[in-house]
């Protein structure tokens, strides 16, 4: 059920997503839902949340290279290849419910904050495998996961993974000099 | 009508604002509504998005300065100082709507990629007057938009200003040497 909130969260948002459809897309029973999320639909969207941003951290550890700009190659080259192969129609949930109901519902902006938090936290260990200092790997991480999310925004709006690719161009300058690679 | 449908995209997204609700604030009969956007709520968001697209615009030029660097962190500022001012519940309405229904409406996501286009311009502009080589500024733009983009929805999903002012400490390096300034 979880699985199936977070997929429709990624393809259409919050709003446009029901309970109703959330249950027949799962095949779970109506009853099993009231139980295991007695909060409804706010709950359900907060923990597939935080589970999405689990998956993300995933798959940012599962493009690990020998060095942060290598691994964020990889993990933006991925993600390029994942937006054609999906046609623009998957994103990033975070960011698609935070921009929706972030600031209106505490549940879910909580859940948005700590996932990014975690996603965040994955380009930390990177940058300080690659030699940065704690608080200037923490600077840059905002950075780039700010570059990121927004090119996967400008990616959706213009159906065209270029924002994506140039991103990948900049990498060496957002990271700058004081990466030991 | 397209002011009303422009807040209300940026404060709740595209599924969330519905016609009644659009008649409703924007207090214009319902039959006038239906002569002036026979294409409904599409058409309407299509038409906000572009308005929405014409006046940030308009706020990027309102803060040009002597640099391209001195620009956009004048940009920076006031946008988060516009966030903490509306307690989080505005953001960019092109992007909320671009990650909701960019890649299901080619009406409406032709009117985000456009909006997009016309941003990038602002900043390509500022760039080129600063002495970057019209190839280098596209290039740059993108990066930098991405950047604030993605530093918006941060600040949204954390509520908090704080992406926005890292990417504003990191502006030099984003801007590089190549800057004449």
């Amino acid at each position: 059920m979880l699985d199936t909130t977070a997929t429709l969260l990624q393809r259409q948002g919050y709003h446009a997503t029901g309970l109703n459809q959330i249950v027949a897309e799962s095949g779970s029973p109506k009853g099993s839902m009231y139980f295991h999320f007695p909060g409804g639909k706010e709950q359900l969207a907060a923990e597939a949340i935080e589970l999405a941003g689990r998956r993300i951290v995933d798959a940012l550890h599962h493009h690990s290279r020998e060095s942060a700009l290598a691994s964020l190659d990889s993990y933006l080259a991925w993600l390029a290849r994942w937006l054609e192969r999906t046609h623009f129609e998957q994103g990033c949930p975070i960011a698609t419910v935070a921009l929706e109901v972030g600031p209106t519902s505490a549940l879910v902006g909580q859940a948005c904050a700590d996932a990014f938090d975690r996603l965040e936290g994955a380009v930390v260990e990177w940058l300080r495998a690659d030699g940065y200092e704690e608080a200037h790997a923490r600077d840059r991480a905002v950075l780039i996961y700010a570059a990121i999310e927004g090119a996967l925004v400008l990616a959706k709006g213009r159906r065209s993974t270029e924002p994506l690719h140039r991103l990948r161009a900049a990498l060496p300058q957002l990271l700058g000099d004081s990466a030991s690679t």
